[in-house]
């Protein structure tokens, strides 16, 4: 891959400009291996996610996921040697995948209205390309396409995907509109479409889909800088009524199209290039219109212009030094951390709530993807902290979400204006607890309204069960003793929040509540175990095993660390201080044996650190559980370690799903020195900066400097942290310290430093 | 089938009271046979029409009509034995199907998610039911479910249908609510369904059908008068994704239900009646809950009670004196008349455009349905005559219509916010030429500009042909015969309009077009054939066949003869008079063989005289031809016999599909004595009143009395006619005669009057 963005091509030719941040970008880190992200252009949160598509794997008829369904996430596999074409949303680094909506391919000679296969791309229209012509930017993206010769450059706006293409002088020009198009393409996905020929530069249209986003509506607006020759379609699964028919060619030139599988094609005159600009909404497609009219009146160039400003004044926020490859993981990290969640409202403030109905967002930007099982533990305090404003937005649509929930539930995992239910807990609430904690979301008491009725929907996984006896059988959930622990920490934020809020009723409720996790450790073993309806533990128990074990997306030997609010009450649990130091270490060091995840799409051998598995969120916070032991400098080894394998710069770079952002805000964090191990504390625990400087302008206007001269892998322990000048006796930092800015000088060292009587973290029982 | 209404029952309490005109209406009238009529309740043009289905034919894998489906267009036939719900959309008459939308069933017992078979209804919810326990009448519908011992009554609103079910005592109380279910269902006509229990007294929801309404929104409410006990769902085709099946039971008590083919379940306690209250909507869920509070306060009676009201006051508009049978037939068929079209709007003026999007609707009411083929001939002439304000709201949805059409055409089949191409022409035209010519429609030039725009759509069946050769070729439109004298009618239309509006240019472009018809005929049989793009006529032509030989839904021995602008123009092209008025009667007193009809599922023996085809409409103005001839007697002979032969009190009564009024209205026109034979021309040719007194209250205020002393099967010819006194002598009364009221008084004879000098209808080519 040869990594030449436009914004590198214009500082060489106007070599006087200080380098740019996109210019360290690297889109394509996480586009191959486990990744699973996009190399494609947007803006920061922005609602169009514009990116190539390499291939389109559907599922198989007994509707059980093939294998390679999972591999294409974000539709694309740095791997492939073919593009389908490029299409308009795409998640960032999930592990379940949908969207790849509105889908647009040029072409030149014969149309052909089916995507054709790899191994034989001549059989459609998609095309071979070849990494040497592609380029990749925030907010931009260029590709040649071999078969055709045509030059693809993409850009976008918040809700606008702007593609220019230039084809071979001479050549009669096509571009292919598939409607049926679709990551998570099982047939059948696409329920409806429509599309209006307006003018001979503007279409109108629409698809219903049912994927993971159970009911998804795309209205969209194309607008051509040429007009419309000739064009037509093929609804390649015809739909019964033929009235149409009789009075018409419906499949050419007849501009009121409809299907349920529909391609389309259009033609334009030889000459100059064209430029595509696609607007969509969940609303309407007079919404569409407007969002068209409203972001994407300039040029190509203008708007690719305005996209790497957005970039470069959020990444701009974040000096860093450190070798190139260095800044391009910091850069690129932050770049993932910025795409989702995302903008989901038109520009008039109307949105499609999960009710189905027309809403306006009244005093705030609607946003949504919110893969919370994920992002509750780094992403979203990450933006709280730097990006606060966008954060409370975030919260405000996780709070209107539920209002509009039949549920009654804040979202599990937003998608599109639908709740997707994917993975466990009620996460929100920690997120929102987080800000309501930091004073950067000022609830009126709808927010605290919204997580305890989430935290009381009796039938969500065992919840009833789990107030009723303080755990969630094993029986009633296969995945039970996750989901307790989950919730136990969910109730916690609850509990922080109530406290801040002066609820003392809930406040005394939910600390109890906090504290159900101590129901699920067995003491014969010292680690969480699933436990039936009738208090007897699971039998037959493997503490390595992830599936059948009680637990999701880990096993007991990395869950049962998972109680963030209360690690002082839980180190008795798992055999005491010793015991639970040596589990730890243990954890990291060991040998798993690969039977436990050879047949498993979540864990590689990549993901893996000894026993503890990076590419899975529950144990983010693992590495930083030394600081409440004996041995605090075991947090700055491994966190060191853990960044080392775990974040490459390469197409493969990252050991996870980047599952949003979540994988690149525990880089963030951790690369800056601390991380939220409880978010909701306030509190931040300290490892050790991956880079010698990192400046931050903070929302506020403080500026943030964080020093660590002469750190590396040998000098990667802390000797010292002082702020301001002020030696910290402590193994975290509060969040105020944070906002202050000023100066954090950590001192580093080759050895560890064994400092006693430094304050240990937040633990909820051993707090008055 | 015993036919009490609600307010017969009302009569037989207050005897003192008169009877109303509902009391003559008969419902049933229609419902088996070819009349497609349905007999559950709506209100005058109300966008609900809440019905039983007895049956739910799908098509065939292959996608061809079942026989059957034919019979199945308003959803009941009166000849099954059971029913399997009541859903609350449905067409009046059409040859078309589709609709049937939400359909609930109360039962008791076992709850079961399939509809059952004909043959073993305990294989589902339907319920076997016996004639003599249902009883219809307008705005109100009942019958008992004898498997269930349930009574079912139901009333509507505009946009509420209403049902009260009362179930045994003591029994458990269940109601099906089947999303799956639809008219013209087949397989996968339900594209998306979606249910919300809002809370334990109402619902919402939504479904996107594609069934001859290619893109049908519809959303719903419903509130149920008693709270639901418990609830739950099937999708009998199950959805792919399984997030929700890992964190809840979907299929019981989970209030966010969606599915391809969705049907819920919902139980009650024992006891009280449940009346349930469904509000649909297109525009989305709020406005169907708006729809809801606006319209169904009330209780089961008192809404009842208004749907009686609304009909009587329209139907009691017209007083006729006759036999118990004759007053059935009249009121039924006003009935029939004032079904279609629908309000097709939310109560606060929001609809759903042709072009998907949600427009509002501002100084008029939005209207669908519209099955112009057949109602420009009597349906929309009577609207413009007796409810010219509902017509006038009419043909502003049909420019608004236009405005929104990606084709740039008024609609030709109008079917809830789609475009539905059924039939040939574009009939439209005559229908707001007709409204303009008379003055009740006062157009600001819009109308105008669609009517011409929509003339000269090249693309739609042969425009372009007969635009440059002044007919469609054979080899162009396997109708292009046909479809050529609609066109040539349609452009006359303009014509007259033009000539209103002062457009000299316009009116001198279409006088030419409209007498397009003159290159169909050919000279050496005298009639109509249709001709290749050389000119040359089709060989081894049959006039009596009426597929494959160039016309629709009629051969050349009827079709020829419509050119009803211009049928003096048409004489000499038919042979001269002698020859047209030998065709004109032989037409009517010839034996059809029967091979020409035995496998046309249009036409039955009883549709016939002769070989007139009343069933089908291109000759329903061919009666009144006589007035052109020397023999206009013929008129009041043959139309007497066609009301006797194809308008019967009975459930079969229908001697064709009743097409959304228009084989009523040609009733009623027929009864009253006279004839819009050329919509637009603001004439309507005499005939012979059927009934001996007509009084009608006119829109004006003024009114209208009719009478023919001594009418009958035998005095059944018009000696003379006067007007307030006034001897008429013509042929023919004028639009303004009618409005100005006062008394006509037909002198009736048992022979023909061979009065001279009698001044015939108009022609175009007689005009000056």
């Amino acid at each position: 891959m040869k990594k030449i963005s436009v914004s590198v091509l214009t500082t060489a030719l106007g070599c006087a400009l200080a380098a740019q941040p996109v210019q360290y970008v690297n889109p394509f880190i996480g586009s191959d291996g486990m990744g699973h992200t996009f190399p494609g252009a947007c803006v920061p949160f922005g609602g169009i996610q514009l990116s190539p598509d390499t291939d389109t794997i559907p599922h198989n008829v007994e509707g059980r996921y093939q294998n390679r369904v999972y591999d294409y996430c974000a539709g694309y596999r740095h791997s492939d040697g073919t593009i389908v074409g490029f299409s308009h949303r795409h998640l960032s680094g999930t592990g379940h995948s949908d969207l790849g909506d509105i889908l647009l391919m040029p072409t030149t000679g014969e149309v052909k209205l089916v995507p054709g296969t790899k191994d034989c791309p001549e059989s459609g229209y998609r095309s071979r390309f070849n990494h040497e012509s592609e380029t990749a930017s925030p907010g931009s993206y260029e590709v040649t396409l071999d078969d055709y010769g045509i030059r693809a450059e993409l850009t976008a706006t918040q809700r606008v995907g702007v593609h220019r293409y230039t084809y071979p002088a001479g050549e009669a020009q096509n571009i292919i509109l598939d409607l049926g198009h679709g990551i998570y393409g099982y047939d059948g996905k696409v329920r409806w479409s429509t599309l209006r020929v307006e003018n001979d530069t503007l279409l109108t249209g629409f698809r219903l889909t049912n994927g993971w986003s159970r009911t998804n509506y795309t209205y969209f607006a194309i607008s051509f800088s040429k007009p419309i020759r000739d064009y037509g379609c093929k609804d390649r699964k015809k739909s019964l009524y033929s009235g149409f028919w009789r009075r018409f060619d419906i499949e050419h030139n007849f501009p009121d199209m409809a299907g349920r599988d529909l391609a389309a094609w259009f033609t334009f005159d030889a000459g100059e290039p064209v430029t595509v600009k696609v607007a969509i909404s969940a609303v309407d497609a007079s919404g569409a219109v407007r969002n068209l009219e409203a972001e994407a009146a300039g040029s190509f160039e203008e708007i690719a212009s305005s996209a790497e400003a957005a970039w470069n004044s959020r990444l701009g926020r974040f000096t860093v030094e450190g070798t190139e490859a260095e800044k391009t993981m910091f850069y690129t990290s932050l770049y993932h951390t910025l795409i989702n969640p995302s903008v989901y409202m038109d520009v008039d403030g109307r949105y499609r709530g999960v009710d189905g109905n027309i809403h306006e967002a009244k005093g705030f930007t609607n946003y949504t993807v919110f893969s919370l099982w994920d992002t509750y533990r780094a992403e979203h305090p990450f933006l709280g902290v730097f990006f606060p404003s966008e954060n409370a937005d975030m919260i405000r649509s996780m709070v209107a979400h539920y209002q509009q929930s039949a549920v009654g539930m804040l979202p599990v995992w937003s998608l599109m204006g639908n709740e997707g239910w994917c993975m466990s807990g009620y996460h929100a609430v920690p997120v929102i607890a987080d800000a309501i904690v930091n004073g950067t979301y000022s609830d009126n008491g709808e927010a605290l309204e919204a997580m305890v009725a989430t935290s009381r929907v009796g039938f969500y996984e065992g919840v009833a069960e789990y107030m009723a006896k303080g755990y969630v059988p094993y029986d009633v959930s296969d995945t039970g003793a996750s989901t307790t622990l989950e919730y136990s920490y969910d109730d916690w934020a609850i509990y922080a929040a109530a406290v801040k809020a002066g609820r003392e009723d809930l406040a005394a409720e939910y600390k109890k509540r906090a504290q159900n996790y101590r129901n699920l450790y067995d003491p014969s073993i010292g680690y969480a175990r699933p436990r039936y309806s009738d208090g007897s533990f699971k039998k037959d128990f493997d503490i390595d095993q992830t599936y059948g074990e009680g637990f999701i997306e880990g096993n007991s030997r990395n869950f049962s660390f998972h109680v963030p609010q209360d690690v002082a009450g839980l180190i008795p649990l798992m055999g005491g201080e010793k015991a639970f130091l040596k589990k730890l270490e243990d954890l990291f060091a060991m040998d798993l044996d690969p039977k436990y995840y050879a047949d498993n799409e979540d864990i590689e051998k990549e993901c893996l650190v000894g026993g503890y598995v990076h590419g899975n969120e529950p144990s983010h916070h693992v590495p930083y559980l030394f600081a409440w032991t004996s041995k605090p400098w075991l947090t700055q080894y491994w966190v060191r370690e853990i960044i080392n394998r775990m974040y490459r710069e390469g197409i493969d770079g990252l050991g996870g799903n980047d599952d949003c952002g979540q994988m690149s805000a525990w880089y963030l964090f951790s690369a800056m020195g601390f991380y939220p191990v409880c978010p909701g504390s306030g509190q931040y625990v300290i490892g050790a900066p991956y880079l010698p400087y990192i400046k931050i302008e903070l929302a506020s206007g403080k500026t943030l400097e964080i020093k660590a001269d002469g750190v590396s892998d040998k000098n990667r322990y802390v000797k010292s942290l002082k702020i301001n000048g002020r030696l910290l006796n402590r193994l975290y930092v509060n969040y105020d310290e944070i906002m202050d800015g000023g100066i954090w000088e950590f001192e580093m060292s080759s050895r560890p430093s064994k400092t006693k009587n430094m304050n240990k973290p937040y633990s909820l029982t051993i707090q008055k």
